[in-house]
């Protein structure tokens, strides 16, 4: 069988970068095409060449329903509303979408939804293995343990991250909320400042560290008496994102129309 | 239902205080005798004044016969030939006995055995909950990340610990390899000091640290090319082990003879 | 010459007792007062009974007057209105004051001046010798290090806390924000929720984690394009609180009258 | 003035392509040349080509006379036979030569010490500014801590690395037990493995991490009853020793001919 043939949203972004490269390395794959917004200065060029590399043969585009038609798959970090856009192409091409973009709103997962009845749609907020096996962990530990041990969630990223806490500790935090029998609504604790009184039993508390270039770092802490258990992710490498990104779109080559999340992928 | 009655063994050193006093602290449990070595000073003094407080009305004995006789349950954290001693003890009296005695041999775990014909022993190398929850754990996130992911065991414990690894550090390495449908004994590499080579894939590597007082923290680290996964424990206060082997202590005293580890106190 | 007779204040809290645990346990010092609140129920009981142990003849008090007047050193970690009536009562004593009390609003510390015009008092916010060295040498890697290495301030302590950050982790902001020439008032970025864009470079941020019986941990973060310096602290024992204050209450002994700090004790 | 030409030794490496790119990077420094063993299959390509990328028109070159003499700085990370030859060409062309090559014998630093009569030498274990500063920092931590204080160092490293303890633990060890008018080699004790016995102390610990693509990582813990000081470094990008060592490239133009190291160059 002919490897798949991938296309990169949003390929001259760091993000869509490593995308590229990672298609490029893989010897399970192939790039066949690569979309940027009709702005974007690197419309008409070879890829390769504007990432300062060799010629790679594949002009950058902004023409998505041709670029998307020849494709098996579609990798998309960018931003909801062009991924909503790329779902309905995909959709029509029965290609798979791989959606790495965050800040999807209701509205926007409604019609992602929507484009699932016709192609497989794997998206989630953090493609990496470690981070997925660490939700799961999360939330098993969280029923083990009573509400005597204190469970909070620091995380740390580099200092242009403009929100906090991440997507990810979010998912962590929902994942223990999970494992208690509530949802992460009803716990969660704002970030600590000033007079806040004494710790309330059960709550989740979050903390975010920003400095830097860190890729992202996790810690789920759970503290009673005299002993804590950590579970701990550290990413130093974005390019894991982008590999996990890459499994997701070759394992759904033989998947039904459907939305997935990494642990299917994973088979965690 | 009456208070089961305890008895602690080694009750002048520093566990066997702290497993007194997780005793008296306790309202499901009575203390109902204190053993020691012939030799000891504290024999037949006032317990509760050899400790440096107030009477307790409990006289600390050499005789292991009568005073066991009269418990529901034995804990024990001694050293083996006394602990084997005490099996047949307590067997014959149909307690509980509940051993963290380490250092036991082959020969010493076949007389336990023949001992747990007639009663229940809990036998546990590292009595906290976090500990045996983390067992757990690393052999799941072994068994479920490849062998692109190498495995590390690091441990700290105070500077008057004259074994490394820890024996807890050892179960650890064990149930990472059990994970992974190998023994210890197959992956296991010594501690690193000169030129050692490249790490071999599959091995399970050992770090020891030693400092101060240092109650015990372990690290089971998962890493792969740009990501790892964490699992700690910190223990802070040495209560947790009296604590843990108190609850073992009243678990089994509606159990029927055999031999029974945390795991199975825990329900994990 | 005679070991100096130290008395402590608010002797029947967690502090108190550990205060007076470290006295009893010194060969350098004798205990000969403990002073409570009139309406505590050790008041007139002996201290060494009221503590669960043997007596050691020194009856709790509520008479400060008496009770300060034969003693070389008072060491106090109560309330703000206390410790300054506490003040005077050592001035006219001349008995060297000790105070771990956190609170002090200017008028109060105007009035322990006043008062260390007669003898000696040495205030600290944290007296373990380990966080007064992390102190200095932040300071001294806050002016090594450029505006490109961001600072944050990371500290966990027990689920009680009523406040964050900690003072601790405020007089290590400040000691960062005075090594780079400015007041921690000019650069302290509030703990991260919600939508804070990027990292403002030169900023020192802070983040509280609260969970069990953390005794106090406190990182300082430098962090910049590939590499991290971590500074860090784990209190694991409140016995070295208490030790320090002693440390200081005998090192105040030939002191002349005067405001003094840990890292005056300590030769720092 | 002109921009000083730089000549990067073992081209075709990771260090050697991290290096290029360092240099390309900057705006203070031009590469003027790029030199590899006479097998390598980069000579006689284009430097920019065989990276992957667009041509450089520097072509890679086993002739180091000719490299060296137009050039204003070398920058070595090879091998100790290598570099106590470029060395030699460097101080005849009285070019800078900044050397991270490691394993040097004495034999080899003799020959070193008589090329730098001629030219500045700049010569680091570790070319980041964190590391430089930790050493400083743990000369001035045990030094000012007394022996009941434990000293341990903690390093981790990917699994391609094949001896242990680094380098970099070896140069904190040496600073602490300099701090302590020792030298390592008193102090030092092997990774802990077996029936150790209780630590002796004033003695340095070591251990040794072994997994993934950690880029490096080293902890200085001091720990003693109730509370340790760490001090910590990561590296998560190669790049950070790159930059270092262009740094002393730069740093190094107008200065005299004399052996220099990283505290030399970054004013510590």
């Amino acid at each position: 069988m002919d490897k798949p043939g991938i296309v990169v949203t949003g390929a001259s972004g760091r993000m869509g970068q490593m995308l590229v490269r990672s298609v490029l390395e893989s010897d399970q794959a192939r790039l066949v095409g690569a979309i940027e917004r009709p702005e974007s200065p690197w419309i008409g060029q070879d890829l390769g060449q504007a990432m300062g590399g060799a010629a790679l043969g594949i002009t950058v585009t902004d023409d998505a329903v041709a670029a998307i038609a020849q494709a098996q798959a579609v990798i998309d970090f960018t931003a909801p509303a062009a991924t909503v856009a790329f779902a309905e192409l995909a959709a029509q091409a029965r290609a798979v979408h791989v959606i790495g973009t965050t800040g999807l709103t209701a509205a926007d997962l409604d019609k992602i939804a929507a484009a699932a009845r016709h192609a497989p749609i794997i998206r989630a907020g953090n493609m990496s293995l470690g981070v997925n096996l660490l939700v799961g962990l999360t939330r098993k530990v969280a029923a083990a343990l009573g509400e005597d041990w204190d469970i909070e969630v620091v995380e740390a990223h580099h200092n242009r991250k403009v929100d906090a806490p991440s997507g990810t500790a979010l998912m962590l935090g929902e994942a223990a909320a999970n494992g208690r029998g509530h949802s992460l609504d009803d716990l969660r604790t704002p970030a600590r400042e000033g007079i806040t009184g004494a710790r309330a039993p059960g709550t989740i508390g979050f903390s975010a560290i920003r400095g830097g270039d860190i890729v992202g770092e996790h810690d789920v802490i759970f503290a009673t008496a005299g002993e804590r258990v950590i579970l701990r992710h550290m990413a130093t490498d974005r390019a894991i994102f982008a590999r996990g990104a890459l499994r997701a779109a070759l394992w759904g080559q033989d998947k039904g129309p459907g939305e997935y999340d990494m642990a299917d992928v994973l088979g965690l």
